[in-house]
């Protein structure tokens, strides 16, 4: 199975890493705007390649950023490639999905979106969860971590250099929710964010706060706070990329309460997305060979494609 | 959808009592050996009509037990129903699939297998975690409660009446690997087994304790406690069906630890499984109408199929 990265920031480079464990993917090549060097020196190629002289592969792994890459390229380049992402504007999703699938549908490839964490595995469970337990409530538990979207969409605004915005979720809620409580709250009632920046000399600090607060969807309605720091105290401080999160959802059966959770503490969030990009390429690929045309999510992913193994292996070694 | 219930124990009531929350699925009755009451009020029919005049739904939702039951009622009714089941003899599964599965191919039925917790989601999740991240290691953790399973092998041994086979890991190594250790500990390292036990009168007690800790599989190799006691403190002590547990992944990637957790904490392990099965079912009937034949098992499962919900609203609920 041949892929290639295109996008040679943090993710693509997690995408490279992962490759060493996956000896059934071959990547042919990284693709970037920029001059850049691989770190394992595979080939590089500019972007505009792919839409002129083409490549050949069986799918392409996009790693750019939601909001400034994928709106566009996902559908771009599924006129053409069985494409994979992990585009993650929530409130965008079934637009990302149904402007890809129409496009997908057409060229007969194949398009897997949002194959993150969340969205991603988080929605696997969440999914999973409310669907054996459809009387109950879950709960999505943020942090402590660099969120990368949330990073980029403050590094847009007019004299920011640098930004890693913290997410953290309230210990006291997760406690609550893990006793089987219920409490009526709203994602935005227990995380709050931190943002550390660095700005350009000159620009008004009390100006960018207050654009970055009113970020729509990525800050706007939580507890910011932000912080001004030079570039030599952002880069010894903050240029580690651990995060983490779970779900927890109490169900209700005539017994009483079930708690079920699914939760990661990452070192590495790129490394892990990255990885799970990779698998979920091999699904991609799958479903494209067995005449799966159009979009699909995570949802829609058998397990079992994102394993190497044979089945008779999976059942051996899984179950 | 119409389905029904083979098997009227604890899970039988556990799918029973799941079916207020799935208006999308009609029971058109309960099948038993015994002459039993239902507790909603269902019909009540002999197992033997199944393969006699038969019943007109889309699935049996299997509910036996694993060594006693299914072993040979799966196989049977995918001649000519599809079925889902919770089979969870691991070392019979590999076979369990072959012999359902060529019997169901056979006869265009769906054979759904191994739809609980463990085997089940947790299987799901070990697949997962190790397919995104090949270089790590992932630990089972059982309990602390009461292994349906291992209850039911402890009641076929002579002279035992009654049984709730505990089940407990050991903490410090969940610790341990929760700090991102992996050690080298097989389940049967990090568990202990405590029997409480109803004998008849007379009955050996120190040869039923040596029978219980020879069961292969369930007990051998297994540090196991028997306890025996009269049946009016079993009733009292033990009658509750509490049970969880745990899969924990330690994913190592070039910058540190990936921890990634699933974790059950069921106050009824039957009503949880039943919730389960049910959904299993659904998932079942549609992997059956799409034309896939033979047996398969919560691998095959897209996560979609599990849900009632239409492709836009679960993009909008879970993504």
């Amino acid at each position: 199975m041949k892929i290639a990265i295109v996008g040679y920031g943090n993710l693509g480079k997690g995408v490279e890493r992962a490759l060493k464990n996956a000896p059934d993917i071959q990547c042919v090549g990284v693709f970037s705007r920029r001059n850049i060097k691989s770190e394992s020196g595979l080939p590089v190629y500019k972007t505009e390649r792919l839409s002129g002289e083409g490549v050949e592969v069986d799918a392409l792994v996009l790693c750019g950023g939601s909001s400034s890459d994928l709106r566009v390229q996902t559908p771009f380049f599924a006129s053409r490639y069985t494409v994979v992402d992990s585009f993650d504007d929530h409130e965008r999703i079934a637009n990302h999905v149904a402007e890809t699938g129409a496009v997908a549908t057409n060229a007969k490839t194949t398009a897997l979106l949002c194959c993150g964490w969340d969205p991603g595995l988080f929605s696997v469970a969440k999914l999973t969860f409310a669907s054996v337990l459809p009387e109950g409530r879950g709960y999505s538990f943020w942090g402590k971590g660099v969120s990368q979207g949330h990073s980029e969409a403050v590094k847009k605004i007019d004299g920011v250099i640098a930004c890693a915005a913290y997410t953290e979720y309230d210990q006291a809620v997760y406690d609550a929710v893990k006793r089987g409580e219920t409490p009526d709250l709203s994602p935005k009632d227990i995380h709050k964010r931190t943002c550390f920046v660095v700005i350009k000399s000159g620009a008004n600090r009390e100006e960018i706060a207050q654009k970055i607060k009113a970020v729509p969807r990525y800050f706007e309605g939580y507890e910011t706070k932000v912080e001004f720091l030079s570039q030599e105290e952002f880069s010894a401080r903050h240029a580690g990329f651990a995060h983490g999160g779970a779900i927890v959802y109490n169900g209700k059966t005539p017994s009483g309460n079930q708690n079920v959770e699914l939760s990661l503490r990452l070192s590495s969030n790129p490394e892990f997305t990255g990885a799970l990009l990779l698998s979920y390429a091999r699904a991609a690929v799958r479903l494209n060979r067995e005449g799966k045309f159009g979009a699909y999510t995570v949802l829609d992913v058998p397990p079992a494609y994102l394993s190497p193994l044979s089945k008779s292996e999976q059942i051996c070694r899984f179950l």
